[in-house]
């Protein structure tokens, strides 16, 4: 005997970024805005003001990655059902990439999912964690390795946040940005090198365009199963760079520039990318003062950590690699010696 | 500025429940089988020789519902990240609705959702539990407050299983058949009073119903925004009675009948049922020995217990009546003295 199950299929998913200044939002249900002491401290203040509902509480979580965890999630957890929250209610995250993840994982699990919006206040968080629905926390093993596909009501891009940012945050998400367009777009890659991101036009214009090939990329590909995969250029080598240097050392920004340029020296390797184009990227990397240089001490073990790595299937690592700059290859199955060869490289610096 | 998001839909999700004993089950990746001591003591042999895997592992979680936390969930996905399991590994669920439950929600976390499959082995989860895709876990706020909609790719009931299944967890399993009936199929409900479930073909008869009766719910319906409620049927009070007596004195079907007898006393007053139709639920109940009594020692405090339920928004019971034998009415905004007196009787028993 078989009976089969047939889901009716949901509404596509539908939602709008807005890259502006805050507007008024006016909720009839109740919301709990998460955010951290530092983000807090500089611009709750103003997100209140902005808020209309009837009931409003703020949850504040310590700052920064190693808090990123399961156990932070089920304090936030607890904090929401203290405050009774009913399916209704709404989430709001207000902070960077951390903030945001963990905020719509909280979203997700509590009662099996209820709303939430993004309020991203750094660089990296507006122009790509804030856009396209993943969520997570790390654990002992990795990086984001448990967490959800869960997608917000509404992303809401305030440049004027930034400008509290320290300049080493804007870094990071400064090399994001680099990755969007050393993967698609060439045309926005010489448009990064002569813009002036002190120019609020200018920063506006960067943020849009990176939101544009993100949401354009996550439109395509929301599970990750093809072309958004290579949204992980530089992070392959990254998630080991912040492993082997226990998430303390770097941001995660300036891991996935490390992790660019390493990607970069494999391209080259592999005759994908020119030198030249190599150093162009480093060049622009290095506008913002982001690290390009890490000293691997132990080949082996950095070659180790990638089989942990959860973008790898079957054993078989896949490094998404610049095809000049402007575009990108998967490549699988490089011969271990010769990444091992590239990587030795960095042992030298 | 705005940039839309707008996600391609997914494809619709489809997959069979085969009523049958167990086929051969061959896969090309990495399976981790999910189970209990008594389960696995009585039939993991059986189940490990219909599988072929290039790798397998058990995972053995104590048995109970006092163990369905995130704390267990978190402990199976640290098993999976000791055996590396990638994108494409499988879980597998033997076992009851807790193993089910937590193995599904496991699956949905790891690496942001793994497959999974369902093989129920007491009949709570074979009719019920099994089917539809709801995954969770209990915390001390109440219960499956903390999870995820994640649908398997098969179940496979068999109810050979059952034979090792104690009296008392048949018959909580019988629980949630008379649910099904009470609130969909008079028909149905009159072939249970009939029915002998110690004859195979009977029992598979009845399994087959309430599976399909399920489905069709679950089909209209994933994501309880509307009929899929119904089946929260004698629920909103169990939940309140697993919760008074710490989940250790009634197994979840047990506190479901009782909750229904306490739901047809609520329709009984509001003229939704008569007495004798609460009466012939009663007597079905009580062909497999289920309680249909429970002492309230305290009725605001239980009263008040409802307000936590995940299925009460804005302070708002919605309580899912029988009306007659074989449907249903939700009602809202029931006035408190009404179903205070209704409570009241109970304390009296």
């Amino acid at each position: 005997m078989i009976v089969p199950i047939e889901l009716i299929p949901p509404q596509p998913v539908k939602y709008d970024i807005t890259i502006d200044k805050l507007p008024k939002l006016t909720f009839n249900t109740k919301v709990v805005v998460v955010t951290n002491p530092t983000v807090a401290g500089f611009h709750l203040e103003t997100l209140l003001s902005h808020i209309q509902s009837p009931e409003l509480h703020v949850v504040t979580i310590p700052d920064g990655e190693q808090y990123k965890t399961l156990q932070t999630v089920e304090s936030i957890l607890n904090e929401c059902f203290e405050h009774k929250l009913d399916r209704k209610s709404l989430l709001i995250a207000f902070g960077g990439g951390v903030i945001g993840d963990m905020t719509g994982f909280t979203a997700s699990l509590y009662q099996r999912g209820i709303d939430f919006i993004q309020i991203p206040t750094t660089l990296l968080s507006q122009v790509d964690a804030s856009v396209g629905g993943k969520t997570g926390v790390n654990n002992k093993y990795g990086k984001n390795l448990i967490g959800a596909f869960y997608q917000p009501k509404a992303v809401y891009i305030n440049p004027e946040f930034l400008k509290t940012l320290p300049k080493r945050e804007f870094a990071a998400g400064f090399a994001e940005i680099v990755k969007m367009a050393v993967m698609f777009d060439r045309e926005y890659f010489d448009f990064l090198k002569n813009a002036d991101l002190a120019d609020e036009a200018q920063l506006k214009e960067t943020i849009r365009r990176s939101v544009e090939l993100k949401a354009w990329v996550v439109n395509q590909d929301e599970k990750e199963a093809g072309i958004r995969a290579v949204l992980n250029y530089g992070h392959t080598f990254g998630h080991v760079v912040e492993n082997e240097t226990d998430y303390t050392t770097y941001l995660h920004g300036e891991a996935v520039a490390i992790g660019m340029v390493m990607a970069n020296a494999l391209a080259v390797e592999l005759g994908l990318m020119s030198e030249e184009e190599a150093d162009e990227v480093k060049a622009l990397l290095k506008t913002q003062e982001l690290p390009t240089t890490y000293c691997i001490d132990d080949v082996d073990a950095f070659y180790e950590h990638f089989f942990l790595d959860k973008k790898s299937a079957n054993n078989s690592i896949k490094f998404i690699l610049p095809k000049k700059i402007g575009s990108h290859k998967i490549v699988q199955d490089i011969d271990e010696a010769v990444v091992k060869k590239v990587l030795r490289r960095f042992g030298e610096e």
